[in-house]
Formats: structure tokens, C-alpha cells, sequence
């Protein structure tokens, strides 16, 4: 019986990686129709949001089947972060969608005279994503701890395109109704930084039964300080 | 031991709808603080977030005791609900920070020149989410439905004045900065009435264990089609 419980936490943990990989895929692939204004990729994106609909329903049956077996503390945490992990990807997702829409909608028009580096935002947001991941399939708290101060630096560069978005609209305000677009697309990319700093957080408490989730910034970088 | 076991739930049902009350003032206030260009009110509304994040994070853990315990299947159903529903609860609790930081940047510019009613719109986002928790507090999955069609509304009235913005940005450019805090704060409405559009589904959900999340349109306003 302890084997089957085994083997149901694997596969939950499997399926929540492959959630994973078809998130990450959809956010670049955005981020692609987005770069290249390409219509048809856009359309494509937002057509396959609905998977990550089903895995999220999918995931949340599981844990659910598996509660009901009265797991120990240990595992007990784990199913019930699986099921925020799963929420938080589903949320990136929608992001994905989001942006992808906006570039179905920008592909339409003129481009904009405007050099703005929504890949290397993307990179990074994903680059804490996956290491959010990692931290998760790892149970490493520190590696999820070192996740956290990065939402910073995506914030810093959510700012800088906002500005230079304000500015190019001021100049030219025939371009506002792209420049919102663009901005929008940025939004999704620091929503799904948050995410991931959220999947971090998950992670930590997962490992430590320690809730970082609104605990003072200076105590989320110190490694064990306080346990409950 | 039984009779705990419903003394628990009851006191998690009372906790949840304390943290509704706040998630519902604090959305009040900053929307006050908005219209009345009230700099202190908006600064308040930003320093008792934190009441809101301790709400999730006690709600968690009252939870997972609760789970610890392997309730019955209904019962297991309703304590992972609510963990949930205090998550979105307290995700309106940051849109509510938002709108208040922006009200807070906007009390010290001059005011724009445009009537806009968000206060309809939030009206109408805070209706939404009064009906989905009384619907969770009694069980009553035909209310919780009645709740879905409302999100439309909540995104007509975002487009409104999305579009309002924009036609006033393209006239007076000088007004950017101002009209995207404007902007900022009908997206924050927006997805509160999303938030409310999740809890509504989660209670579908708990009363009838059947998941409607992402279900086509058409299905989700059908009564008892289908369980699972």
C-alpha cells in the first residue's frame, strides 16, 4: 500500500514537470509571434492554452485522491504545494495567452520605430521559473531561496520598458494603441515572474514547513532562522 | 473527536469570511481613495495588506491540520476549497494595494479631465464576490453559477473605459502617465471580478465534486449535467 503511495507521488510530480515544460514552451513560443509578428504562431498559442487547463484539473484530481489516503506530514505538504504549483502554471499559461493575443492583435499593424528587450525579460522570468522548478523536483530550499531577489531585476526591467513606452507614446501618440499592447505583453512577463517567485516560496515551505510567503524580505534570504 | 473535527471546519468557514470582509473593505477604500484623491486613506489601505497575507497563511495552516486528519471525501473537498479561496482572497487584497498606490501617485498630480466610473465597476466586481462567498457559505452551487455571467459585464465596463483612456491619451498626451495609473486601476478591478469567477467555480466544485474550471461556456450554466 506505502508502494502505490510511492508511485502516485511520482506521477503527480511527473505531471506537474511535463505542466511545466508545455508552460515554458507557450510563454517563448509567445514571445516568438511577439518578436516576429507572426499571426498564425500567435493564433496557435493561444488555441493550446486549454491543455494546461486540463492539466491543472488533472493534477488537482490526483492530489485530491491522494489526501484522501491520509498521507504523513512530509507528504501531505507536498500534494497540497503540487496543487498550488499547478495553479501557478496554469496562471502562466493564461500570461501566455495574454501575450499572444496581443501579438495576434500587433501583428496587424504597422511596427513600431522602438527597440524594447522583451526576450531578455522573458529569459529571465523564465530562467526563475525553471529554477523554481528545479528547486521543487530537487526538495532544495536554498536553490529556491536564490530564486527570490531575481523578481527584482525583473521588476527593474518591467520599469524601464514602461518608461520608454510613455515616452514613445507622448512623442508619437498615433502609436498608443500599440504601445498599450506592448506594455500589456511586459505585464504578462513580470506576472509570470511572480509565479515563479510563488513556486519558489511553495518550495521552501515544502521543505522546511516554514511559511516565507509574507514573512519580511530580510528573513527570506537567511536559511533556516526560525522553524514552526 | 468527531465533534472536533466540525468545531475545526466551522472556525475555518469563520476565518475565511473575516478575511472576505477585509478583501472586500480594502477593495471599498482604495476605490474611495481614488475618487477622492485621498493620498492618506490610499496609504492605509497599502499598509493593512499585510492583515490579508497573515489571513492566507493561517487559514493555511489551520488546513493542512485539518487534512492531517483524513476528513471524509466531502469534507476533504471543502478544506482544499477554502485553502483556495483564501488564496484568491488574498490576491484581491494586492489588486486593492495596487489601486491604492496608484491613487496614491495620482492624489499628487493635477486631476484628469474625464468622468469615468470605476466605482460602477467595482461595485459590480465586489457584488461578484460577495455572492460566490455566500454561495460557499451555504453550499448553494445554482448561486455560485449565477455568479459567472457577471465576469462579462466586469470585462465590458474594463473595455469602456479602456478605450475612454486611450481616445484621451491620443488627445492630450501630456496626460499619459496619469490615464495608465487610470488604466492600472480598471485592470486590478478586472481581475478581482476574476478572482470572485474562481471562487464562484471552486464552490461548483465543493458542492458538486464536479470541476467546471474550464469547462466550455455552454456547460457551466447547465445544473447537475454531469459528475464525476
Amino acid at each position: 500500500m506505502h508502494g502505490h503511495l510511492e508511485q502516485e507521488l511520482a506521477h503527480l510530480k511527473e505531471r506537474l514537470l511535463q505542466m511545466a515544460v508545455r508552460a515554458e514552451a507557450a510563454t517563448r513560443q509567445a514571445i516568438q509571434a511577439f518578436a516576429e509578428r507572426d499571426h498564425d504562431l500567435a493564433i496557435r498559442v493561444k488555441e493550446q492554452d486549454s491543455i494546461l487547463d486540463r492539466f491543472e484539473v488533472e493534477i488537482d484530481n490526483e492530489a485530491i485522491h491522494i489526501l484522501a489516503k491520509a498521507p504523513l506530514a512530509g507528504d501531505l505538504r507536498f500534494v497540497t504545494v503540487a496543487m498550488k504549483i499547478s495553479q501557478n502554471l496554469e496562471r502562466v499559461g493564461d500570461e501566455a495567452a495574454k501575450i499572444a493575443k496581443r501579438a495576434r492583435d500587433l501583428s496587424k499593424e504597422p511596427p513600431l520605430k522602438l527597440n524594447l528587450d522583451l526576450k531578455a525579460m522573458a529569459d529571465l522570468a523564465l530562467s526563475m521559473l525553471k529554477r523554481a522548478l528545479d528547486a521543487f523536483v530537487e526538495s532544495n530550499p536554498a536553490a529556491a531561496r536564490a530564486v527570490l531577489p531575481m523578481d527584482q531585476q525583473v521588476d527593474a526591467m518591467h520599469k524601464q520598458i514602461r518608461r520608454a513606452l510613455v515616452e514613445h507614446m507622448q512623442q508619437y501618440p498615433e502609436t498608443i494603441p500599440q504601445c498599450l499592447d506592448v506594455l500589456t505583453a511586459a505585464k504578462c512577463l513580470e506576472r509570470i515572474a511572480d509565479h515563479a517567485t510563488n513556486i519558489a516560496e511553495d518550495v521552501v515551505y515544502m521543505c522546511e514547513a516554514l511559511d516565507i510567503r509574507h514573512a519580511p524580505k530580510s528573513s527570506t534570504s537567511a536559511a533556516n532562522d526560525s522553524t514552526r
